[in-house]
């Protein structure tokens, strides 16, 4: 898969903030030494730092005091001060003059397949350049489950460690000089991610979050030092680590909460974030409650002989023309198609059921696909590009039993959305905020997912594409110092919804399983629309 | 000079305690896991940590928590746990069956010319052995204003810290060795010295200590890892430095506070000692005083010709045969004499005088000496030993000017005693108790030198000697986790008292410089046994 690597030049992202300053650097004025106050170099600094902090007590790394007394002497009296946090414990972990360059912060998502990483200047909290890469790992094992296994074998752990922690270092290190600054200059780093992953990251044995009753080794990692994690960035570089819940709720989705922000609503919001599983939350400032469930790979474009990720050349869009049965078809980059992603595919079963050309139980009419079905190896196929017109020359197609796939899919989507909102007697359709994350989430066109039954009938300004939850809130700890009870307030306020799949589950499944859904009335707007 | 290693097993020295233990290591049961409790195995140690400590906040550190997966289902659920504490946060750094090994730690006295350490036991505070080397930096500098200045040359500071850490890593690890453990178990230590050793030791930059307005780097520095300071135990282990109040009151003096317990007692009381200077600490559970002043070598056997640290065949006592003017001299190990030692030298003076050798002004009396005075090279000389008694073959003498030097000495301890004292209004003679510290307080006749008057005219039931009290207050912290606060405050609350050397210093030294004194009614115990 392609890398993107984005420089942003003095701008700020965030765009909101007056005065920017994220709290992890304070600017102090350090009293000169005197006769009359002649304590020590750590403690003039330190007295100097009190009032800017809200509260608790302070400590200085050794490696700042073996240079401390040259620099505040030689820097003058006004210095920048870049603090780490545990707790009402406040680490000094930089000292540089006020004109020096501004410390940075690393913002990472550590995905199973994929990682992104974003460079932050910590005193404004701009975003200062983005990059990603693939998951070095996925050379022992595409899937978690594999590298659990692998890292059980001798050295395994060892060496899967050393593979993301590798490919960490290589991806700082040339964003920092593309940015035109040393590695040393990253003092804090933040990085979500699920559960598993967050303990090959910092070499912790993951083999019991498999095993019944699924016991990660932490739930708080909370601060440790990126050279005991063998990140080569300043000796003093502090990496805060977001928490998990449990083996099945992993740091990257806290971080999507926080960055979200439904646990500061007055209305009841919903977050969903399809990447293995489908992970759900639900809730606003005075309860969370999450559960997962395996919706499927054919919503990431892994099922269809022609999915595939994202990437140029592939359909990320599908439209029919108006009152036709004419499809329009998007590429990424424009070029001849040679297969379809998984918002593609959405768009395409929408626009094939909407035109007629699929019926309410998902299947292909042969009458209405004017020329474009036919039968291939005995199975019903539709043709959405002929070779002449695709990218590989040969015809792009896809059968009844990916369609059958992809209905399986937003059926249950659909029913871990009904069973979470029931669960705590919310209906869908009183949803004031629906947020989608991640690519799929960046992606997908809102009204297809409707049309086909697998998101439910809100407005359309109802849903909000979040991008990478993840990684923004890894960015949002790194631009506000004070974050860190909310994190943990989150942490501790989610209640987690075992999913069973009972004879109510299976119930609202089968009923899902129908275009838009046997209750047409849940999806006033696609009647209207079809009709 | 020789060096010693004791090794007590089994033994408490403290002999106080019923049921012994230090509190930093604590006995826990760990929850088993279950689809009930399934908290991370880290969660689960802190919460069987939380009811065994008062308050706080705990962390594990990360290369515990790579191995606590397969710690805590091997060792059963019973665990001790090893502890480090800064403020109320408390870092878990041993985690151990509770048939293990205890964990140890290493007390050390980090003295200018001498080091002393003792290994404890952290479970029961028993100590364990001990053993002293010489402080290596000897060989840059003899006095610390050498090694500060060598400190300022490139590369001199990391050689002087290479030097210090390299004699303690070689130390620690054969006292382990004889102990029957390796270094790996010290997982805590304590270090007391003064400011500036406590600078060379840590890598920080000495020389503001010395230059006006006299400022260390740091004054409390804490904790420490021992690794960042080169020790070679256990890659957890944290090191506890004591806080010093300036470039004049060092840690050694604060941890002698702490192991003399000034700070507890109704009564006042007063500390004394004599390292380079004579450093005195006066006070009560209300305040503390202190003040340091030269009191002059003569106090360490640094000024005679024949005056030398105390050794094998060195005189360290000298009493006069009641009743006549015979003296009876004893070395140590019985040797034929070589030398004498500060305190041998405190003797034969008090022993000159009491016998009429020595007249009030300290000049020797020829008549009386009874063919031991003779001139040698224009100066009066009073021959202690003859060369056919020596073990040097030559006779050992003492001079006029050696005597001068000591009653010059005598008469600084003694004004600057009278001057702390009567800074707060208390007469010497109200003390309840007088506790001399180090070597000077192992050896001192405290009769001799109140027969010169050097201290106060207190009964004999009032001297105390400490013995270490910097090693013994490093000991007391690793023998008791709850001493933090309490040294904090002995920090803060010690006046120090700049001693000006003015007209009514000079004026009390004058009187001081008289045998006793010239206000004999201060010394009524030596004028009654002298008449």
């Amino acid at each position: 898969m392609h890398s993107y690597i984005y420089l942003f030049r003095g701008k700020s992202l965030s765009g909101m903030k007056q005065q920017p300053t994220t709290g992890w650097v304070k600017t102090v004025s350090v009293s000169a030494p005197s006769l009359q106050n002649n304590t020590a170099d750590a403690e003039r600094v330190v007295a100097a730092l009190k009032p800017a902090l809200t509260a608790g007590t302070i400590t200085i790394d050794l490696d700042l005091l073996r240079k401390l007394p040259g620099l505040i002497r030689n820097a003058g009296n006004d210095l920048n001060i870049t603090l780490s946090r545990r707790n009402d414990h406040w680490t000094v972990i930089g000292i540089a003059p006020v004109n020096a360059p501004a410390p940075i912060g690393a913002a990472i998502d550590l995905g199973t397949s994929r990682v992104v990483l974003r460079l932050v200047n910590l005193v404004t909290g701009d975003v200062l350049a983005e990059s990603a890469f693939d998951n070095p790992q996925g050379a022992i094992g595409p899937d978690i489950l594999a590298r659990i296994h692998h890292a059980a074998e001798p050295g395994g752990l060892g060496a899967l460690q050393a593979l993301i922690v590798d490919g960490l270092n290589g991806e700082l290190s040339s964003l920092c000089r593309r940015c035109g600054f040393e590695p040393e200059l990253v003092l804090r780093a933040a990085v979500a991610g699920n559960t598993a992953m967050t303990h090959l990251f910092m070499g912790l044995d993951p083999q019991w979050i498999i095993r019944e009753p699924y016991i990660p080794v932490v739930n708080r990692p909370e601060l440790v030092k990126a050279a005991d994690l063998g990140l080569k960035l300043n000796s003093r570089t502090r990496v805060y680590i977001f928490p998990n819940i449990g083996s099945y709720f992993g740091g990257d989705l806290i971080a999507g909460i926080l960055y979200a922000g439904l646990h500061h609503r007055e209305e009841t919001a919903i977050m969903v974030d399809v990447v293995t599983n489908a992970e759900v939350v639900l809730g606003n400032r005075n309860w969370l409650i999450a559960c997962a469930g395996a919706a499927g790979p054919a919503l990431e474009g892994g099922v269809t002989k022609i999915g595939m990720m994202a990437g140029p050349g592939v359909i990320d869009q599908v439209q029919r023309v108006p009152g036709t049965r004419k499809l329009r078809i998007r590429t990424i980059d424009d070029l001849p198609p040679i297969g379809i992603c998984g918002s593609g595919v959405i768009d395409l079963a929408a626009a094939l059921f909407m035109s007629g050309m699929l019926d309410i139980r998902g299947k292909l009419v042969p009458d209405r696909c004017d020329g474009r079905f036919r039968y291939q190896a005995d199975l019903a196929h539709f043709v959405l590009v002929e070779g002449k017109d695709s990218g590989t020359g040969r015809d792009l197609t896809i059968s009844q039993a990916d369609i059958d796939s992809l209905i399986r899919s937003k059926a249950a989507m659909y029913t871990i959305l009904e069973t979470i909102s029931q669960s705590v007697g919310t209906a869908l359709s009183d949803l004031a905020s629906f947020y989608v994350a991640g690519t799929f989430g960046s992606f997908i066109n809102p009204r297809a997912a409707i049309s086909i039954g697998m998101l439910p009938d809100l407005p359309s300004t109802a849903y909000h594409s979040l991008g990478n939850s993840s990684l923004g809130g890894a960015t949002h700890y790194l631009s506000h110092a004070d974050r860190l009870a909310e994190i943990d307030s989150i942490r501790d306020s989610i209640t987690y919804l075992e999913l069973n799949v009972n004879q109510d589950f299976m119930n609202r499944f089968s009923a899902a399983k129908f275009l838009p859904h046997t209750n047409a009335g849940l999806f006033p707007s696609v009647i209207r629309e079809a009709s």
